[in-house]
């Protein structure tokens, strides 16, 4: 009832833009390029029949009016922003999905009693800027506006101006909407569809996120002149507490732990660091687990400091707990799913999405599909046009049935 | 016989130039800041009366005339560039006690029968270029001068040019240079001189070194959705590579390893690090040591490549076996030191210096002045005046000494 092949070519298109050499595509949050998304999407939202509001954190809404237009409308949405090496389906896949459910009730003059909006949550991936889903965060209002305005990329540039400096710093208040349900359809990123060889995940729920920075602080000294024993070396340190966070992970099963971002100071080859800073990410599916690995990673923080001689500030800086998404909106899923006959299993998201802070204001759920080796946040990460295909016409279905309940 | 406040005022007002905020200097090679410090010596050197040429690495030569001008100069130098986070003394002490010698003989109206030469060497850190003594090298036959001119820093931006932008390519071939002797001063930049509390280290030789790049790779994925057994992260690898740089040099006393750079692909908090580039420096003042150093890091690269899953790219780019210095010049600054009543000892140079290079075509040796708790590479690199009038009177002295001989 979609057209795939009209989705498949909207992919193609918005991945020129940050397109990279290994096929991937670099698109940073609130950059030029991010920019250029945005409105390529606005364009084509608009020739959709689409009105458009941008609100003060940057988030777009693209509403199709119901017949009922007082009535709260069904959205979709996901993100445009990439990861600094990322793919080409990671967020728009999400966003063209919802963009291809209009277009496609277009086609077919069909009609729907709540309206239909498409959201474009501002930074999600939070790869520039930390934390990530920051749009959808702040009209859930679980971060404070001028807070998350006030944060700065690893050059010191503030997020508030650079959403001034791409012209998407809308008037909308930040805040305050209304959905009579919501869904959002993504790349799996993992790769437990492919191996069970099932066409659609009905995500549940997802798990609990800790994230955190740690700057380790040493003695600068020389590479050549100082004894190995009278060293401080924060390098050294770090390296102890990056295989901490693999071991606390794997003790913790299906936890995972990651170091993504390392900043050594003054990272000069004969100069022994003199500071490190790191981020650490934990998750886990169930709170009680990752409320342990949490506690085992600051323990490891005091022993390390004693046993290294360094100082280390560890900033718990984003928590949230994990997220059970809405049983009718679960259902909705799972029903069109099996009307359209695909395969399917049910399943924990391991990202987090704007569709989990959605979930604080509105019956949510998410429609996963297969990506290749389950590889994501990574150019090389791959799906099929028929993959995507049914992951969004499993949305219209969803979204539809919602319309006119 | 020297004048220890002009000495130690010139140090300081070198020191303003890239003046740092904890007190220390950032003056990187090859930067505006390296032209500015350039261009004061230059002045300072010829309001002492020195002739200054420029060779095509940039090394500058500031001569003073002896009574027998066809005879060679006896030379005395170090170096202007720093750390990236460096301190008032390294290098500079060493150029600026050879102006003092000359400062100093034009005082008491004194003529040496050689001429007495002032060196100061392009990029002997190695910091921003590697590998270290870059312009030493050059002259001593050990790098081939297109090779270094080819060079790139981390930003890509190659040596030559910045060498033509700051107006330092000079016109005299670099090489063929001849030193009746050499003599260079330098800070000890480790812990042994306040340990023993001797005013003078006579140098007798450096230790050798190995230079390695490692780049590390891995595969991105996503931090979330990727399960810990599935993944091939490069920083995790990069972990137990640092940790063996440092049993390596352990096992080695008093051998030194360090890795002091370390560059994260792609540095985003939730990817999984598909690369990681790094240095390694080992040290060891017996070559035999470091061949086995050397050997137990291939080894350990091989096995870490099969644990991890990893692709590891060693290139072993710079070696230099350990130096003897010269025993007449050794024997000069130890009988300087001991007419003018140092205490003072035996020492091996941890760092590597221009004066072992210069070893290689001339008769060699250094005189090593403590510095505050053996800190180097540091903004808080320290020493008193007392001090550096020491190490430049046994400078003078053994200069003389040779210059008459
Ligand atoms: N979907 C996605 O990759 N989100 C980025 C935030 C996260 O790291 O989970
Ligand atoms: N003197 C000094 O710090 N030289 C830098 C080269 C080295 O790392 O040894």
């Amino acid at each position: 009832q979609i057209n795939g092949e009209r989705l498949w070519d909207s992919l193609m298109e918005m991945a020129k833009i940050g397109a990279t050499e290994k096929g991937g595509c670099r698109r940073l949050a609130l950059t030029d390029l991010d920019k250029q998304g945005r409105e390529l999407y606005i364009k084509w939202a608009k020739e959709a029949g689409c009105s458009v509001t941008v609100d003060e954190i940057g988030n777009i809404f693209c509403v199709r009016p119901g017949t009922a237009m007082s009535l709260p409308p069904v959205g979709t949405g996901s993100h445009l922003d990439t990861q600094p090496s990322g793919g080409k389906f990671d967020g728009v896949f999400g966003v063209l999905s919802g963009l291809e459910v209009v277009r496609s009730l277009n086609d077919h003059g069909i009609e729907t009693k709540h309206p239909i909006e498409i959201s474009v949550w501002t930074n999600e991936e939070g790869s520039r800027f930390a934390p990530a889903m920051m749009g959808s965060g702040v009209v859930s209002g679980r971060f404070a506006l001028q807070e998350i305005l006030d944060k700065v990329d690893v050059d010191g540039l503030r997020l508030g101006d650079e959403l001034e400096r791409i012209g998407f710093a809308g008037d909308v208040p930040a805040g305050n909407r209304q959905y009579h349900a919501f869904f959002e359809t993504h790349i799996e990123q993992g790769p437990y569809l492919e191996a069970e060889e099932k066409q659609i995940g009905v995500v549940t729920g997802g798990q609990g996120q800790r994230w955190f920075n740690a700057v380790i602080k040493g003695q600068e000294s020389h590479a050549g002149t100082t004894p190995m024993h009278l060293r401080t070396d924060a390098l050294l340190a770090s390296t102890q507490l990056i295989q901490k966070v693999e071991a606390i992970a794997k003790a913790h099963k299906p936890g995972c732990g990651t170091v993504g971002f390392v900043q050594v100071t003054p990272n000069s080859r004969n100069t022994i660091p003199g500071e490190v800073s790191m981020s650490i990410d934990l998750r886990h599916p169930i709170d009680e687990e990752l409320t342990q690995m949490d506690a085992e990673l600051k323990a490891f923080v005091k022993e390390l400091c004693e046993e290294r001689g360094v100082e280390i500030d560890l900033d718990p800086f984003w928590y949230y707990e994990p997220i059970a998404f809405d049983e009718n909106c679960i259902s909705a899923v799972r029903g069109a799913t099996q009307d359209l006959g695909y395969s399917h299993m049910d399943i924990i998201a391991g990202a987090g999405h704007d569709a989990c802070y959605v979930s604080d204001f509105a019956p949510t759920s998410m429609i996963f599909t297969p990506c290749l080796n389950g590889i994501s946040h990574n150019e090389i990460e791959s799906t099929t046009p028929e993959e995507c295909e049914a992951g969004c016409s499993v949305l219209l279905n969803a979204m539809v049935r919602m319309a006119e309940g």
